[in-house]
């Protein structure tokens, strides 16, 4: 048998490439290449000239197109609105994670000597910008001396993180304070139901899921056990359980925040961001973490991030809402929550201007085949244990083993394809303003997603218009927009320009400052007999 | 049958992804792969963790390490040595094309009436630096209004470039003046004979190759005609013309020069550079072609170039000089070469310091990997005209139809690699000595080469030392250091940190300062009855 016939089957191809995969994972895995053919097979005609077929255009675009600017740490007077304290956020969270499951680790010991830390520089009038502020992070992002699982059963015996990750070093260097390792799904890629801890429940209903992949953080950020969380997003996984726990949340620039310290699941697409309440706290927390560390190859140096504090009104600005793919599956709930952020917009003085993304439907599937590719690269390192892994985790992160070079290099050419259809966008718009996901959060067990009465399979609904971000790499505001009939969040997005995150906070902060869909609780806050707030 | 039993055979691979390829390129597609497989499935065990495995690692390190400067356009006082005007030098190459057939088209027309321009801002005192200079272009990189046919018959009725490369255009924008397109494998690929136009011959013998696949360049400057010229590099192509026909050739750090305007094969390991007799004039060259056009995606700001004109000697400068791979297979002529380049290095103040290269037998197979996957992507969009294509051609790119983005990605992470095993060498010394490439000129037809008196496969021999300069992206100078007992010069290669090429050009000035290699002529130029200089 030569080399070239081990190409034979898809389990001979993954044995070579050094997978140990069972027969049923072999299966899983040829089922998912067929159902994602189409789309690549659809790719594979259209041609590139040769004179733009360089992937790293993909690359280029999210350079700032601003001078490189002293990195602003200034953050303003804005302090998170009600943070606890350090002891009574952990109180909360043990009573939200008993009743949701949201926390793999709480921190007890590490958050309440730093709170004493914190104490003493309150006292001696050394207190820094977040001084004792706790927050949550999701289990995918290093805390020094604290194991990273990753939900994974692979990790349980992990040993501890050496080292934080730089977005809780920075948080840390601003005086707040890690009180949680947090659910998510496993690597951030598998299932609602991950092995080691099984699934968050939501805090608005709790016999529906948080949404992942920043499970964990959503859940205890709308509890509010803490008033914020580090999540991370390759195909909406900030934004998603933002949406569905009624959160605003930010997927920034792809190359703002380092990931360094962040257990990688794929590079092209993935980025580190905040969950909040409020759009304020978000601009806040923005500030803090961006900026090159020296370390993750792809931050380089930014123009200054100067948010607008106190907007007005929003006179100038022109904000493009397109239709087709991105809007026609879709819950009415989640529909007349996208034309009551865009009235109020108006009606702040901004204006309506057309814009449509003609492929973004490509986006999701040929998004899930970077990610997938780049995913099941990483997870070579374990290949011997997938048996160990979430099935779901499998089943999705296989795929990228049966891809071809050829159309991995051509997924990063349509990057560049789906970017220069933003910029066609972005000539003459602002921002974009779709649907941060088509339904309410999805029902527990089988997490299927309800538009307008009718059930659709988790993963080819929820991302329809997250991934597009990913891929390219334009930062998404996720915020809440109303509440549906069944009583759960509904969600926007706001879409900007590489390195734009300013012009959609600025408009999610006077969406917010009008509105006060991001100040209601869920009802197990108010019930009584809840945690203490 | 399932898409996922569409991976069952190369040939229903390459069908799927869009190529149309005949029973024969099927087979000789499978040998190749197999041949290339031992190589690849070494590096498929060889665990990358996670934190290390970001491939944008590999483009990070080629970023300068020094700021942003304003981009050096200051030639200095040197000109080419012995420039002949235009009308000689066509007249020349005209001669030289008859015995070497070195060039695919003569620009006479276009070139006459730059000339004619040139001699009117002489006569006007508004000349420029190279004001009226022939040079001479690799016929894969745009000269306007001239068709490009990177010598493949696919291309032989090509309309017309509309605009000039960018390096084409700054050199004329210096006054120099491109007289001709020159021979090439096709797409800087293929065979030493192109079914287009055959195979070029060597000046210092014409029963040789003069190497690939900047052929015809190199031929037309080594024999005099002109006195420098423009090729392309992805795994030796300019050092390895220039090392067989006893000139001096840059492949410039990556990055460093546009590469928009010219015919791309593989983006992450080409490079366009000059090829001239003396070092001198390569900096000179190298000074105004370098720095961002706004359209190559992969060339950034850089840092001054700043080259020493009239080195006196070089104490300070520390050289190493690794074994192992990179000498093991080498003429002994090739062998004297580097120790006499070494001497006059070393008399002249240069200190030698230990530094090897443990992987750089790895760098020349998964070099390769990587960009025939990135030329078969290149060539998708002509995938129905492979059979047109000259079948070395085929062979060789078809490849990458069969490679995984799971092996493409881990070429990726081993450039990272590499590139960590040349900072550690570069944390002691300034500079790498080797030989350029193990033999003299290969004989042509077959064009194998020959080492010591055995046979060796072209190209598992000439791209040895070559291939890990296009993998990391550091630089790489060729230059003479003598002839071997055939008559045929020999040549060694200095290799420098990313961005330091004035480093090489130092060290290489100095030593074109102490020895005349650089000046002899080939016998064709001496002849009676030869073109005149």
């Amino acid at each position: 048998m030569t080399s070239a016939d081990d190409l034979g089957s898809p389990a001979e191809l993954a044995a070579r490439l050094g997978f140990t995969l069972d027969t049923a994972q072999v299966e899983a895995m040829r089922e998912a290449v067929a159902v994602a053919e189409p789309a690549t097979a659809r790719l594979r005609v259209r041609p590139v000239p040769a004179a733009d077929a360089d992937p790293a255009r993909g690359d280029a675009w999210l350079r700032p197109d601003l001078p490189a600017g002293r990195d602003s740490r200034d953050i303003g007077s804005h302090r998170p609105v009600g943070a606890p304290s350090v002891a009574e956020a952990l109180a909360r969270l043990e009573k939200v994670h008993a009743e949701l499951n949201c926390t793999i680790e709480f921190l007890h010991e590490r958050a309440t000597a730093m709170a004493a830390e914190s104490g003493r520089r309150i006292a001696d009038g050394t207190a820094r910008p977040l001084e004792g502020v706790p927050f949550a992070v999701k289990d995918v992002i290093d805390v020094s001396g604290v194991r990273t699982t990753a939900a994974s059963r692979t990790r349980r015996a992990a040993p501890p993180a050496l080292e934080s990750a730089t977005v809780v070093a920075r948080l840390e260097a601003a005086g707040a304070i890690p009180i949680s390792k947090d659910a998510t799904t496993e690597f951030a890629v598998g299932g609602p139901h991950p092995p080691l801890t099984g699934a968050c429940r939501n805090p608005w209903d709790p016999q529906r899921w948080a949404g992942g992949s920043s499970t964990g953080t959503a859940a205890a950020v709308a509890s509010r056990a803490v008033p914020f969380g580090l999540g991370t997003d390759v195909g909406g996984s900030i934004r998603l359980p933002a949406a569905w726990c009624g959160l605003t949340g930010l997927k920034p620039t792809a190359g703002a925040i380092p990931r360094t310290g962040v257990v990688p699941l794929s590079w092209t697409t993935e980025t580190v961001g905040p969950i909040a309440r409020d759009a304020r706290t978000i601009a806040l927390l923005f500030a803090l973490l961006r900026g090159p560390d020296g370390r993750d190859p792809r931050v380089g140096e930014l123009p200054p991030f100067t948010p607008e504090e106190n907007p007005a009104d929003l006179r100038g600005l022109r904000i493009a809402v397109p239709g087709g793919y991105l809007t026609e599956l879709c819950d009415a709930s989640v529909r007349d929550g996208v034309t009551h952020l865009v009235d109020v917009l108006v009606d702040a003085g901004a204006e309506i201007v057309p814009g449509e993304i003609p492929s973004a439907e490509q986006a999701l599937p040929i998004g899930y085949q970077l990610v997938f590719a780049e995913a099941a690269s990483l997870h070579r390192i374990d290949a011997d244990r997938w048996s160990e892994y979430d099935p779901v985790t499998v089943r999705r992160i296989s795929q990228g083993i049966t891809t071809p070079a050829l159309d991995h290099l051509r997924a990063l050419q349509f990057r560049v394809e789906l970017q220069a259809e933003l910029d066609a966008v972005f000539a003459g718009a602002d921002l974009i303003v779709v649907p941060t996901t088509p339904a309410t959060a999805p029902r527990l067990p089988d997490c299927t997603v309800r538009i307008d009465g009718e059930e659709y399979p988790l993963y080819a609904a929820q991302s329809r218009s997250t991934m597009l971000g990913n891929l390219t790499g334009a930062p998404g505001l996720a915020l809440p927009t109303g509440f549906a009939p069944d009583g759960c969040p509904v969600s926007a997005q706001l879409i900007a320009p590489p390195h734009h995150e300013a012009v959609a906070l600025r408009a999610a902060q006077l969406f917010q400052d009008r509105t006060e869909h991001h100040l209601r609780t869920p009802p197990m806050v108010e019930r009584p007999g809840s945690p203490p707030r």
